[in-house]
C-alpha cells in the first residue's frame, strides 16, 4: 500500500510504502497520513499486511499477534475514533476466520471493504450535504478534511466539491490550522488543484472575517462524535464554532458514520497531547526560544449547543443531537435523510 | 538612536541604528520594532534626527519638511494611533518654534520626551494594574505588549512585572500570535529573561486552555482606543476575548494614555492590510502553495461588552467606558485611580 507522506505537501509529493504494522504506526503516530477517516483505512492495511508477511503455526498465535498489533496501532493516535472502528473490524474477522491463510485473507479483504466503505461514504457526505450549500456561499474551513483526510471525496470539502460539480458557485476560507498547518498546506492545495477559490488567512483572524460579513456558513470534519453531539476535533475547532455562533454563521460537521462514538462519555475522552516541537519549531525552524514551556493538545471538544447541524452518510442530523444521533443508529445504513431544519 | 530588529529574536539579537525618517519608516513598516508605545517613540527620534541633518534657508522650509516628513511616518502603520500622537507633538514643537536651530533642538528634546512619558507611564500602569493580579494567578497574553513593545517594563505585561516583584506567583501563557509570532518569538523571551513562568500555546489552543480551567485572567495591549470602549488590537484579540467572556474569565486591556484615541469613529478606523508574505511564508519557510489568495489584517476590534476592566497610567477604568474614559480623558494626568468595579 502506497500513501502520500502529508507532511511533506504542498513543497514535495513523496510516495511511502506501508509494508507492515511498523510502517503504519509510524506513518500514522508522526502524521505522515492524517484524517480520521484515512488512518482507519491505512491501519487496516498495516494490519493485514504484518499478518500476512509472519509464519504462525497456530491460529491463536496469529490472534494474539494481531491483538498485539492492532493495540500497538490503536496507541500511535488515541484521540480519532475511526482508529479503533477500523481495528476492532480487523479484530473481528481474525476472530472469525477458520484458519490461518483464510484469517490473512479475510483481514487484507476486510482492509479493502473499509477503503471502499470510506470512498462510498465520502461520496454519500458529498451528496447529502451539497444540500445545505447555496450558490454564493462563502465557507470558512478549518484544518484538512479533504481527499487528503480521506479517501475520496473528504468530508467536510466533500459537499463543497459536489457543490462546485453541480454548478454553485462556492468561495472557500481556509485557517492555516496551527500547529500542523494543515489549512495552509493541505486544504489550500486540494482547492487550488480542484479549482476552487480559496483564501488562506491564519488562525487568529476567523473573528476578524466573521465581523466583517466575509464567511456565511463553517463546515468542518470531526475526529470523534459522541452519542450526545460533542464534537472532538482538530484543535481550534471549538474558537471557530464559538465565533461562528456569536454571528450567527450556520456551523455545519460532516462525518462518516465510522466516527460516531457511542459507547464513551466526554470525561472518558482522552485528548493527545503531542510533542513541544510542533508548538516551537515550524518546518524545521525555531520560533520560540530554547527550553520554552509548550503545552499541545491536538484536539478539542465543541458541545452540541454550538452546532448547527451534523452531515453523515446516513443523512442531516438537526438537534437535539441526541435523539438524532440514536434514530440515525437505528436506521442503519439505508438511504439517507436529507432535509431542511424542521 | 539604536534599536533591537525585533523580527529576529528570539533567534539573533542585532541592533539597528535610527539616523533619520527613511530608518524609521522602514524600522516601523517593516516591523524591525513593532508596539504601540514603541513605533511612537521611533517615529519622533527618527524625524527630529531628519530635520536635524537637513539643511533650511528659511523657517517655513523647515516646517513643510516636517510635515512631510511626519506624513511619511504616519503612513508606515496606520492602525496605532501611538504614531500619529507622537508626531503630532513633534509638529506642534516644530510650529511653535522661533527659528531653525530651535526648531531642531526642540524636536529632539519633544522626543527624549516622549520616550521618558512612555517609560514613566509603563511603570505607572505597572502600579495601577498590579492590584488586579492575585497571588496564584495564571494570565493569558496575546501578542506582545512587554518591554520590547514599550520603552520599560511594557503595557500588559508592566502589572505581571510589578506584581511579581511584589512577591506575587503568577503564571503566564503566551499565544504565538501568528502571523507575525510575536507571542512566540518575544513574549517568551521577555518573560523567560525576567523568569516569569510562561507556557507557549498556538492560537488554535486559547479556547481548549480555556476550558480546561487552566486561565483565570486574560491581560493584553492595545493598538486605538476609541472614546466607547472599543479595542483595536493585534489580530486575535477579538476572539481570546471572546472566549474569556464564554469561560467568564476577566478580560483586562493594557494601554498608556498616548493609545487613546477619542476624535475617530469605530467605522472611520483602518486596519491594516499587510503583504500575504507574512500568512504564506514562516522565517522564510513556504507553508502554503505558490500563488494561494491570503487575506492579512493586522488587527481586530473587540467590542467594549467583552472588556472587564481597562488599566491605564490614570487608573482603571470599567464600563461603562463611554463615560469612565471621558472622565479619565478631564481628570489629565493627576494620581492614578485605582480601585475595584463598584
Amino acid at each position: 500500500m502506497r500513501v502520500i507522506d502529508q507532511r511533506l505537501l504542498p513543497v514535495r509529493m513523496k510516495w511511502i510504502e506501508i509494508r507492515g504494522a511498523d510502517d503504519a504506526f509510524d506513518a500514522i503516530r508522526e502524521m505522515k497520513v492524517r484524517g480520521a477517516p484515512l488512518i482507519g483505512v491505512v491501519a487496516a492495511f498495516g494490519a493485514a499486511l504484518e499478518l500476512r508477511q509472519n509464519h504462525y503455526s497456530k491460529l491463536d498465535d496469529m490472534l494474539a499477534d494481531a491483538e498485539r498489533v492492532a493495540m500497538k496501532l490503536n496507541s500511535a493516535r488515541p484521540t480519532a475514533v475511526n482508529l479503533k472502528w477500523a481495528l476492532d473490524r480487523f479484530l473481528e474477522t481474525i476472530k472469525e476466520s477458520a484458519s490461518i491463510e483464510k484469517g490473512k485473507e479475510a483481514s487484507l479483504k476486510k482492509a479493502v471493504e473499509i477503503m471502499n466503505y470510506e470512498e462510498e461514504t465520502s461520496k454519500r457526505i458529498g451528496e447529502v450535504g451539497e444540500f445545505l450549500i447555496e450558490d454564493g456561499d462563502t465557507i470558512l474551513t478549518h484544518c484538512n478534511a479533504g481527499s487528503l483526510a480521506t479517501v475520496d471525496y473528504g468530508t467536510a470539502l466533500a459537499p463543497v466539491r459536489m457543490a462546485v460539480k453541480k454548478g454553485k458557485k462556492v468561495q472557500m476560507i481556509a485557517t492555516e490550522t496551527r500547529p500542523a498547518l494543515q489549512g495552509a498546506r493541505l486544504t489550500t492545495f486540494e482547492l487550488m488543484k480542484d479549482r476552487i477559490d480559496v483564501t488562506l488567512i491564519s488562525d487568529t483572524m476567523v473573528g476578524y472575517v466573521m465581523s466583517k460579513g466575509m464567511v456565511n456558513k463553517v463546515l468542518v470534519g470531526c475526529d470523534r462524535l459522541l452519542f450526545d453531539g460533542h464534537v472532538i476535533n482538530k484543535i481550534g475547532t471549538y474558537q471557530v464554532a464559538t465565533m461562528a455562533n456569536r454571528h450567527n454563521i450556520p456551523f455545519y460537521v460532516a462525518l462518516p458514520w465510522s466516527t460516531v462514538d457511542l459507547n464513551t462519555r466526554l470525561p472518558e475522552v482522552k485528548i493527545e497531547q503531542r510533542s513541544p516541537k510542533e508548538v516551537e519549531m515550524i518546518r524545521g525552524r525555531r520560533i520560540a526560544p530554547k527550553g520554552v514551556k509548550v503545552f499541545n493538545p491536538a484536539f478539542d471538544v465543541t458541545p452540541p449547543e454550538l452546532v448547527t447541524a451534523i452531515i453523515t452518510d446516513r443523512g442531516i442530523l438537526y438537534p437535539p443531537f441526541r435523539n438524532s444521533i440514536l434514530e440515525a443508529h437505528e436506521r442503519g445504513l439505508s438511504q439517507p435523510v436529507i432535509t431542511g431544519e424542521s
